[in-house]
């Protein structure tokens, strides 16, 4: 495992700070004769992108993505593909105040036990801008998966919250702001979260992500599992402090009779598996629920200390989401397709077609 | 990542099955001068042995380790340390009446898939029996980290199924079958487990692993993350399926004015972080919870299918253990032990003394 | 090992083609703290570039570097740095006649043959110009290397040709096209070179890398030993065709009572070794000789074929250098140093100080 | 790059310690559905054997492989393969003069320097001894790539000392102690050899290893290219100092004329290449060119110094292969098989059937 790096074939390397030049992604093993164009990647990106609606940060970003290499004539050559996107709203004066100072529950703190350095600027590395590169990439892999798979990768809201959030159906998702899957729970979502704003607080989020169309076979035991994998992916992203994958949590207080999923000719009742066993995908969906914490990043003023050890009190004036889970719907989708995607090029070199037609 | 390795600069790799000659594990990058014997290590498998209550599997494994290379007049000298398990109980017919047929919840159907290949001998490499070679490689680890930086990896059960366990005290985890830190909830879970052999059921737990006097600065962000490590080890751990790091999926309904862990100058007020903030140790507690689904191995028929996808009833006669979970925690506190060597070794790599001292 | 990166823990990743927009590389797990500004890259850049003298390809590319990320008002960050240079002299239609043909030991062919895909541009990633990042990423080792050990890394040409050219000086290296440590044989390499480019033909080279002050101790044993990575990455390096450490091949005809380097209380009497035994370097100079090839893409005519593997004749127009090896000497340095830097990095991850203070 | 493991989707890891309990080797990656047996591998560790001849060392080890994993039912099952060779011959007291001084060319002195640790039996993990499990995890490679693409993989001496072989016939090799190609320089060799003995010194060769049959399309630029690959994989084998592809330093003096492989519909007219353009297979033979140095370990006298850096002399008297080129055909061989086995799968996994079709 690699510090900015993610995948073993498919290979995603991050680079970038929130409030540097600009910030993006080398993708690396993608196969050849994909047509992939901007537009492939914009797409994805603009549903990441900060400034869409009032309940986001109001930094206006326009993600604008170049390709810089590993496409030639509208196709993948399977070279490196390097993706540019620069930075053009970076306000580093919001941050002026903080300069100094640790923000409960943000890296700074940690950033700069790391490596003895300060850089105040909107988080630098630990910046939730640094999702948009995993977005871009995800963008490929999701392309990918498609077309010669018809794997298809989704996620949705399920809670804001204290606000649980029933599944309606896949086409509300994308009619509001939140990802929310059921439009009669918008208006309530709205009007939490403005009141939220009014506060200078923030709220944490469950999000779910479902891949259908997986193929069987794809995981490697004993440690490179299907399901540590997505783990460790959707872990690594900024503010998820919890993971499962179909029961979850859910699965401590069930017996085997009920968990073990039925199997019948047809295929399988249940899917408490969430789609895979032993760490391998079984066909069945992989299905995957992420807890996001609420923003370290508030208005309200909160007890800390400076460079210096000496107590502060810390208030955060620059844009920030107050929900950093309304945005992490299409990152989880990215990050679920990368990890699948590197997954089935491994399968695909160790067992040739094997787990991929059976 | 690789199939059947865990690490970087730490790096476990993992070999055997549950029914084959012998299990066993490479663990390559150990400092040289540790000293290390067998008996260090054994302690460790022993408190995950087989047969060693009622409640767990009657499998009887000594589980005696020989350690081949890397150790020499009682020192660790830098070359890969190579751990070899014999397997001595290995009852194949207990499994001739699943040869050809599927457990619901098990892994044999993905494997299948997969690799195109029947092992049905205990499982073959998904057997639980692989985590041995893992506890063994942590026990190098705890022993590493303890001498040089005094931290302590300590795990226990928090829930049996339905059974809430209250924090009681560490002594008392080590005083009962259970890994329960509670003595007087123990006759309750015998109480359950008992009923539930009888059933020829299983059930689900939820294990605690804490690691004090962790430096701070170890993690790799954006991908690399402490978090993400944490989560991608332990998800890989035989039947987990869900992992949270401190406040977990209560963070979904936190704002983050109570999240975020306030700081003064004599240290943090609350750890809702779990010890890492932005991927990154802040010095805190690592705190790491996991759920476990209940064994899929059972007495009670279950529908499932053969090889030829033809409607069958499973029943499981071989021994196994009721809930898993009752010997997880070793395995977890093995685990977190592995990915902090292998992040503090990283960070000893490229920043030197910096993270470490400060 | 990756496809395009370079490093364990010091990890350069290599993107771009010769004629697209772009190429640079990913710089990953720099210590923090470096100085480092774009003039340090581009003193090194400059010295690799196109069109400095009659002798190599008149392609006029500035090569200038952008530092995106990583460095904070003028230090390293610990996180990724990313390079960028944009071409800018990129002029396709030279290729226009080699569109659909192969050139005699040129990559296209293979090219071809792995991806399925064509891209006459230049040699796309093939070309030469993509040494351009490794210059610029070995830069930064360079400069780490030089602050915190003291290590000296230069190289020069050691045969041009048919003519051997005896080491005069260090200080005569920088003083001629050729990096040819002797002033009296340049006449005749100019001269041998002017015919040459009448002709149409083109040349290989041999040239030396030596690097001073490089700390006992580093390379790991079995494979990742430090000769082995310098001979991987020299070897990747295009147009070489063989590498040697210390004495090399003369090795073969040397007895081991002339071989092996006596050692003397005030340290080895020669260095047949080039400074490394068992893998690991023993503290004397590193010794690397390099096979360079001569250019495939020449203006005499060959015998090819085309993409219907129909016979052709194949005359290359584009801008090309005729001796590769011109220019090999910087970008065989800068090798050097990322294959120290990270044998270093690892190293200090493992052994702590162990073996860089003995 | 790992410190003991080589390779990325097939990937050996190796060890143990010449005069530890065994030496052994994990392979991990291998496809499923290989018949193998200990037999197949056996007969690979037979031709590198010590004690097989009076030019060899007289240690007697019957190097007796047992597979521990990865096998069932005579096949590979896609798990791990674990192979153990048992020391048997391990006698060190002949060590014992050469406890605290270091033997000049010998890695002990590196060793010492790297973990600060001595283990002096043998030379533990840097003898020679250790390419044992490289050749056990060789015949996997070769068995497959054999069965799958008819890849043959052989090697030869072609020079001993002062002494060239010329090439007469593959027959020829396996009928000689030396893998000579030739039966006429047999006697020429074996006097040269019994005066060698008997001067108590020992001496280099070069050997050469070719690759019929290989697929095209195997490499992967820009740095993890074919070539690189086994350079890093030979230069890793004891006392290599230096490693040619195809025209390797002849390709020095070669004009681009001369040197680029013309190519006419029927195929290339020569190889200079050596099989590979641009690091990547070209469908010709993959042609090796190896130098090894002089065993170390002589009965001469040569001065050196001890832990405490007083001058010594030293004299080695433990059983030693005077060339230990002898007995380096075989595990060339497989170096070579493991490497094109692990770009096989590689190119497999991004490529699917695109290059090993074409």
């Amino acid at each position: 495992m690699a510090a900015n790096t993610l995948g073993t074939l498919f290979r995603v390397t991050n680079f970038g700070e929130s409030h540097g030049p600009a910030i993006g992604a080398v993708v690396d093993g993608c196969p050849p004769g994909l047509a992939l164009s901007e537009a492939d990647i914009q797409y994805e990106l603009d549903r990441r992108r900060p400034g869409t609606s009032r309940h986001v940060t109001q930094r206006q970003e326009a993600d604008q993505v170049e390709i810089l290499s590993g496409v030639y004539e509208g196709k993948t050559t399977g070279a490196p593909i390097s993706l540019l996107i620069r930075n053009t709203d970076a306000r580093s004066k919001d941050y002026g105040n903080i300069l100094d100072t640790f923000r409960p529950g943000h890296a700074d703190f940690a950033y700069w036990k790391k490596y003895g350095i300060r850089d105040p600027r909107g988080g630098g590395r630990s910046s939730a801008r640094l999702t948009a590169p995993t977005v871009a990439a995800g963008a490929i892999a999701k392309k990918w998966l498609a077309e010669h798979f018809q794997v298809r990768i989704r996620g949705y809201m399920s809670q804001l919250g204290p606000i649980v959030i029933p599944f309606q159906s896949w086409d509300a998702v994308n009619e509001n702001a939140f990802y929310a899957p059921n439009a009669e729970v918008v208006p309530e979502l709205e009007a939490y979260m403005d009141a939220l704003r009014k506060d200078g607080d923030s709220i944490g989020a469950r999000i779910e992500v479902v891949a259908e169309n997986v193929p069987t076979g794809l995981g490697e035991p004993v440690y490179g599992r299907m399901d540590a994998e997505i783990a460790y992916a959707m872990m690594g992203l900024n503010a998820v402090k919890g993971v499962e994958i179909g029961a979850g949590f859910e699965s401590v207080s069930q017996r085997g009779s009920e968990h073990g999923d039925a199997i019948y000719p047809e295929g399988f009742a249940t899917n408490h598996a969430g789609g895979i066993l032993g760490g391998i995908t079984t066909g069945q969906n992989i299905e995957v629920s992420l807890a996001i914490k609420p923003t370290s990043s508030i208005r309200i003023k909160r007890p800390s200390v400076n460079l210096h050890n000496e107590p502060v009190e810390v208030q955060t004036l620059g844009r920030h989401d107050p929900c950093v889970g309304i945005r992490a719907t299409p990152i989880a989708e990215s990050l679920l397709a990368i990890v699948i995607m590197d997954q089935l090029l491994r399968q695909r070199g160790q067992c040739g077609d094997i787990g991929l037609t059976r």
